[in-house]
């Protein structure tokens, strides 16, 4: 068999961006996407396409192909030795206009360097601004779902690893419901081809827009006042700081000299903050604070109900 | 003659704190501050103050001593040995409603190790919504009369280490017109006594209040309208940007278990991002991103005026 050469995970990789956009496009039903083409001054590039829809009130779904010297900084980060290398990914965040529908990112990356050594990475997690047990459930079947057409060790696995990346330590907070989450997935780890390592990786890519457009369609005609969009811009100000304190991907990125517009897309329309703000005891937002804590088993929605009442 | 005890400093700081949140109230008019007291469980702790005001759209004058044994992640970081300590300071940040008066922040510290080793850290810096030279001159030059008074080194500087510290290294801007900044400020470095060190430091503690209350009576009765709100908005995004990617104090604060609230309280209460933002040029928000950098003289304004036009 003919091994996975990159230009065909590229080739599929931008594909996957063209597919995104255009079911995002039709489910927001006004918003379209503008795409602006950067170039990488030591090799590469990449398309950042951004939308300001009627229900996407902000969302950026990226790609990119960056090649060359690898920088030593990023050597020295990533524990490898200097050399060629090429990164190649898809990244999305969508904040939603209601705060009814939750926030959702998702990343797949491939990696490699001119000695041969490769891998992939990536992940989806929903940030919910009002945590809903039902979507939650929803939500983790359908990557358990993925994950276990592929290995049945993926889903625990990254599930936890979710739970321990998207975490405001300095919060005592998970981002969200979490999700899943993957780094430096090569043969070595699981006996895999590469092929089929990345046909689970694509499959991750393909589960985000019908999953997500799910979600959107549930939500999106809720009735939401003052009160609601004020604890939206609370559960944004949350996103911009585990984004901007504890990311991994952005502080490389903002370290590494990337492209910062397509980094920070990341972040919301608007935030707020409010000094030492707590939600009224037994409300809706209380219940969702209640919620954002690691190792709640959301497949099992009697489970997750029932950790509402700690 | 007797050597600066602890005891007196931490008074000292504490009357300042007092003495400047007075001094805020009366030039708000309706604002009154609220504090909050804080234990530390190893040891010390502060009062927290906030104001919401009629100016002041939100502000936080904060007061700490924390002391105990040292935790080996600040020893680690700090390049000390590990043992007890005391760290003490009053800690400022003013995000006013109208964005036509800057944003300011303002911190003195003390810090001691069992060991007998200490030094003073500190600084202002201004960042207006909208630059204007005649204000960053009035800034400047208040900065340099308190630098002067005890030393003709400390200003060159420690407006230098402003430039150099407050500088968001992904957008290529300082965070606003500067100030100055300095740390480790101990008698082996000038020859100058503790006294002298410290009687310094509440210079220029004493020199905010009367500072900052200037530029506040200069622009609070201006004229704005959504444009300059959009723009207030989108720098208070950047300030965000600053204190959760570069600040040492704030991510020191996050990563050794601070209290978050406080250390937090600097974020603006409302920011905004939008997906590569350009001013229209010729515009006065294009204007003040030409003053964003590094070297420029502010005490001399024929020189800060001419840099506009590059």
């Amino acid at each position: 068999m003919k091994e996975l050469q990159k230009e065909a995970i590229i080739e599929a990789l931008r594909a996957l961006q063209q597919d995104i956009c255009r079911k995002l496009e039709a489910a927001d039903g006004e918003g379209q996407f503008r795409e602006d083409r950067w170039e990488r001054p030591g090799g590469g590039g990449g398309f950042a396409r951004v939308i300001e829809g009627r229900h996407i009130e902000k969302g950026g779904v990226n790609f990119s192909a960056v090649h060359g010297v690898m920088p030593e900084k990023i050597s020295k980060v990533l524990q490898l030795e200097p050399g060629d290398f090429l990164a190649t990914g898809v990244s999305i965040v969508l904040h939603p206009k209601s705060p009814k529908v939750p926030i959702i990112h998702m990343n797949v990356r491939y990696f490699e360097m001119g000695s041969g050594q490769w891998w992939f990475g990536g992940g989806i997690d929903l940030t919910p601004h009002y945590v809903v047990p039902e979507d939650a459930r929803y939500f983790h079947q359908q990557l358990k779902a993925v994950c276990d057409a592929h290995h049945p060790g993926f889903y625990p696995e990254f599930k936890k690893w979710a739970d321990d990346y998207f975490y405001l330590k300095h919060r005592r907070e998970t981002r969200g419901i979490g999700g899943i989450f993957f780094d430096r997935l090569n043969t070595d780890s699981r006996g895999m081809s590469k092929a089929a390592l990345f046909d689970y990786v694509l499959a991750v890519g393909n589960t985000f827009a019908p999953t997500y457009i799910h979600l959107l369609e549930q939500h999106k005609n809720e009735a939401y006042g003052e009160r609601e969009l004020q604890w939206q811009g609370l559960r944004r100000g949350r996103y911009v700081e585990f984004n901007l304190v504890w990311d991994k991907g952005t502080k490389f990125g903002l370290d590494t000299d990337g492209r910062t517009e397509s980094i920070l897309m990341s972040l919301p329309p608007i935030a707020r903050w409010e000094y030492d703000h707590q939600p009224e005891e037994g409300s809706e937002e209380a219940r969702t604070l209640g919620y954002l804590r690691k190792d709640i088993d959301w497949t099992d929605v009697r489970f997750a109900d029932e950790s509402s009442s700690f």
